[in-house]
């Protein structure tokens, strides 16, 4: 029976709202445990860890990209304490496929230890070695795998299914142990004519189904979404219409990871007498590798660097650049507000935004169409037309997965919560009786065919600032985002260790507000009052002091303007 | 031909990338002028302001939510700099509705002159006294009108229309002058099976235009969205459906102020034997006003206070709340974190989200679900559900609209660039050739019958933080978001007005890292010999010395941790 919205939903004990979870009882032999390091929860920083009589195996390593309540932070990693003190132990780290999500966060875990082997079809490993030289990492262990490929690292044998998804070469794998085999889907949907030829490989599937599938660990994110995803090919009569009427320059912003929709502009511009150009270093990064490699078929001549292509006619002219979530300093987005350095929108020019619009990146999409709509641009968009499908599988396809592989027990990963719960809905639905909902942290056994969840360790989020890992945290956050609301105002005042009272100050800096120096004169002299005070009464550390700053300026703020603004009092004796 | 994403727009010099307006001329006699305030390039702070031979008349007065870039920031108004020296011209506002961005800057406006007419349906006006009396204002000048009133306001000759909305009790309006008609929509829709039977009234907007309508300003808001908006009656079968297979507690949230939903639930509550509480200050108080003036028909005993409809048996509770939106500080956010003092939501419980998404809350909305979803309640939203439409006409009814008025001009109102934009390309869809696309600020003269740009004034956000209007402006943001992103390092030190040396510090304060008062230790000695040289260069005065601090320390720490923090020298004489 299809999930709805309405049905309420038996609940038990295996459900996610045990929020007393302690710490896991130690590993049994013969036990296959899982811990989620990353991506249940949250759709980001994907990193799941496989273990198994103290040898480890960790499948995908990605970033989760901050939200405006995350100031200054430029990724988000999945935590890595728990396996801190077993970094020796893990045989090797399995990318599923090329995605920041899954490969963005390798780099900070090489870091830790160079010599981890990491394993992956040809596309993915070539999209992590840019990362890897930017971090200037010693050349890898590396191991190129392709569907079908199987292959041991110690006790864990692995086994590579092809699966469809927006990126080409992506992987599920097979995780074979004495306690049961685990099969990990990896980012998956099953178009039935993708672009590539290259269809999810239910076959094996079902192969592996029949032998037994003990944990199979699926992705969540269109858990939700009922009916099936729908085909790549769908979009062509779309790209095929914005081409045939547009009569003037073309631009289109996809991922820079999306290389069947770049194959699809490539092909509709070949057709209409146009010509191509990358704009965003990432998009002419990847383009130049996914043509090496293959997975990009790039028609004669149509293909030119960006600066030539805005210099011919606009009717000849198609640029493809990066920039399709609105990011502030994406090409895109300088395109939007009229300061990219060569490309400069003229009314009349049709621009194509051939993308998702991931969850949280509304306002900034918005900003961006808003300013292209003003510059007098044509702005077509999968609000206005079938520009884009979603790289996951719906609900339709989820069911189909798992009446056909019927594994012992599921667990959820990939999503925030209303999507694993959605999707342990849809394996409760087909008759799978047990399914794990557990979220990062949460430790997993899989014990003689039966998965539960045994503990949790401690787990956070592990913060990315300019150059530095960790040097930010939660508090580090609070004191930013009190800071952004109400500014700071820093008072300093001057004692003099001989004399023992005020001999300057108070000197008082604000931001964050029109505040005036004179606007802090009534609160000069009791400032000043108020340390001697304190000194009279005997203190003689400074503490004691700024102390008083803190209150008589405080109260003073809170009652006059109603603010709380951060408050930095120094004495200084001098 | 309905509008495509296709089509290339024949653009004109009347659309709006000209971006280099000039003050506008004087106003001259016969001439009717319209200045969008706010409401032209936002959605939120609608304000439009008329002027006839130096009389002024202001259609509503709205606010703007704050995004997350404008921190600290609690509500936005229009800029009310174009009018302040014509206060005493101020015939009259009128309102033509009851929602916040319609009616919220009112009161700031009143702060400024305290006796303006104010002109506004029954349930308008009910709903802006409390606003008033928490601005502590007197008692103002009321004109309480329904549709079929006309009344004059010196110059201007006003004819209420009835139109429907998702706040009852909406009116468009007319505005005769010598120099032409204008006619306001307001936000409407045209939903012809309202659930309280007034519908739009069409035949008066079909009245007026055989007068002849000379510039029609028309909601934009959904202009982008072809076809018809759904009718309200199609959400009743969802919410029945709910009510009918949810075994335990039903929560609803929705806007404080859609009493038509919320006559929707106490009905199927009624129905369902089960008793309603309101949750949330602005839900009981906005009910209450709408029960005391007849918008609302309470069944007999359905409404109870929340806290005793807490205590009944789960099957029999129907709380309705406030924070569809997934505000931090409302109660559905509390509910959702588990920090509500009486609501504890238990698994099994049904929550309904029976509003809109308003664009730009898709991040809070989603933590709200899954924190909901976490608890173990069963969500059901738009998103799963029919169990919201919105509140403004659609394409199709833009079309229908704008045929029977056949307007001379049409200025669309209501909506982003990109809104305004959709909706001009429907009115010259139909035929009407003189479409003027303005944004706030934006100077529009109608003189014989023809509408057109003549210039610019100058306006900009005006924001209000805590209890003061304007003292936070877009420079104190910019200061506000280097804080939040990057922290700031206040550095002291003493100079000795005698000796002219360094005599204490360098005092080094740092918010928003994990710094620690020995990772500046390298630092020291340098910040203090760079001032000590600065002083034997010659300088007397802390600026330069002041300078020198920032220098050393700003270069260091862009070195170090590649971040730029805010820092703050100070240097004092003592």
């Amino acid at each position: 029976m299809p999930p709805s919205g309405w049905a309420s939903r038996r609940l038990d004990s295996s459900d996610m709202h045990l929020t007393n979870l302690l710490p896991p009882p130690d590993l049994e032999s013969g036990t296959l445990r899982v811990i989620p390091l990353g991506g249940l929860g949250e759709v980001g920083r994907n990193m799941t860890v496989f273990e198994y009589e103290g040898r480890v195996l960790v499948v995908d390593c990605g970033v989760l990209f901050p939200e405006e309540q995350q100031p200054g932070v430029d990724l988000i990693l999945p935590d890595f304490g728990p396996i801190r003190d077993k970094l020796d132990a893990i045989e090797a780290v399995v990318l599923t496929h090329g995605h920041e999500d899954h490969i963005g966060a390798l780099p900070y875990l090489l870091r830790e230890r160079n010599d981890i082997p990491i394993v992956g079809s040809r596309l993915t490993l070539a999209l992590v070695d840019p990362k890897l030289r930017e971090h200037r990492l010693r050349e890898p262990v590396h191991h190129v795998v392709r569907e079908g490929d199987r292959m041991s690292f110690g006790p864990f044998d692995l086994e590579f299914v092809a699966v469809n998804h927006s990126i080409p070469d992506a992987l599920a794998v097979a995780i074979r142990t004495p306690a049961g085999m685990a099969l990990v889907t990896g980012d998956f949907k099953m178009d039935q004519l993708p672009l590539d030829g290259r269809i999810t490989d239910l076959r094996a599937f079902a192969r592996l189904g029949e032998e037994g599938v003990d944990l199979f660990l699926t992705d969540s994110t269109n858990a939700e979404v009922p009916g099936f995803t729908t085909s790549e090919r769908n979009i062509t009569p779309a790209i095929e219409q914005v081409f045939r009427t547009s009569e003037q320059r073309i631009i289109v912003a996809c991922f820079a990871s999306h290389m069947h929709r770049v194959q699809q502009i490539l092909d509709a511009a070949a057709k209409h007498g146009r010509k191509v150009g990358y704009v965003g270093r990432s998009m002419v990064r990847n383009m130049a590798i996914a043509a090496d490699l293959g997975y990009l078929t790039v028609p004669d001549g149509v293909v030119r660097d960006a600066k030539e292509i805005a210099e011919l006619p606009p009717s000849k002219q198609v640029l493809l650049s990066t920039g399709s979530q609105g990011e502030p300093m994406s090409a895109l987005s300088r395109i939007a507000n009229g300061t990219h350095n060569f490309v400069h929108l003229a009314p009349g020019d049709t621009v194509l935004l051939a993308s998702s619009l991931i969850p949280g990146n509304e306002n900034s999409v918005s900003r961006v169409i808003n300013g292209l709509t003003r510059l007098g641009a044509n702005v077509v968009h999968k609000g206005n037309a079938l520009v884009h499908v979603s790289g996951h599988a719906s609900a339709g396809e989820l069911l189909y997965t798992y009446n056909i592989v019927r594994p012992k027990n599921v667990m959820p990963v990939h999503g925030e919560v209303r999507h694993l719960v959605a999707n342990a809905d849809l394996a409760r639905a087909v008759g799978i009786e047990n399914v794990v909902l557990a979220e990062d942290g949460y430790v997993v056994d899989l014990r003689d065919g039966v998965a539960s969840i045994v503990g949790k360790v401690d787990v956070g989020l592990v913060f990315v600032d300019g150059n530095t890992v960790g040097d930010v945290t939660e508090i580090e956050l609070k004191d930013r985002l009190i800071l952004a609301e109400e500014g700071f105002i820093s008072v300093i005042v001057v004692v003099d260790s001989v004399s023992g009272k005020v001999s300057a100050g108070p000197e008082i800096h604000a931001r964050g507000h029109v505040w005036e120096d004179s606007d802090f004169d009534p609160i000069r002299q009791p400032i000043i009052d108020a340390v001697n005070a304190v000194i009279a009464e005997g203190a003689t550390d400074t503490y004691a002091m700024q102390q008083a700053v803190r209150r008589t300026i405080g109260r003073w703020v809170g009652t006059k303007m109603r603010r709380r603004p951060m408050i930095i009092p120094v004495v200084i004796e001098a």
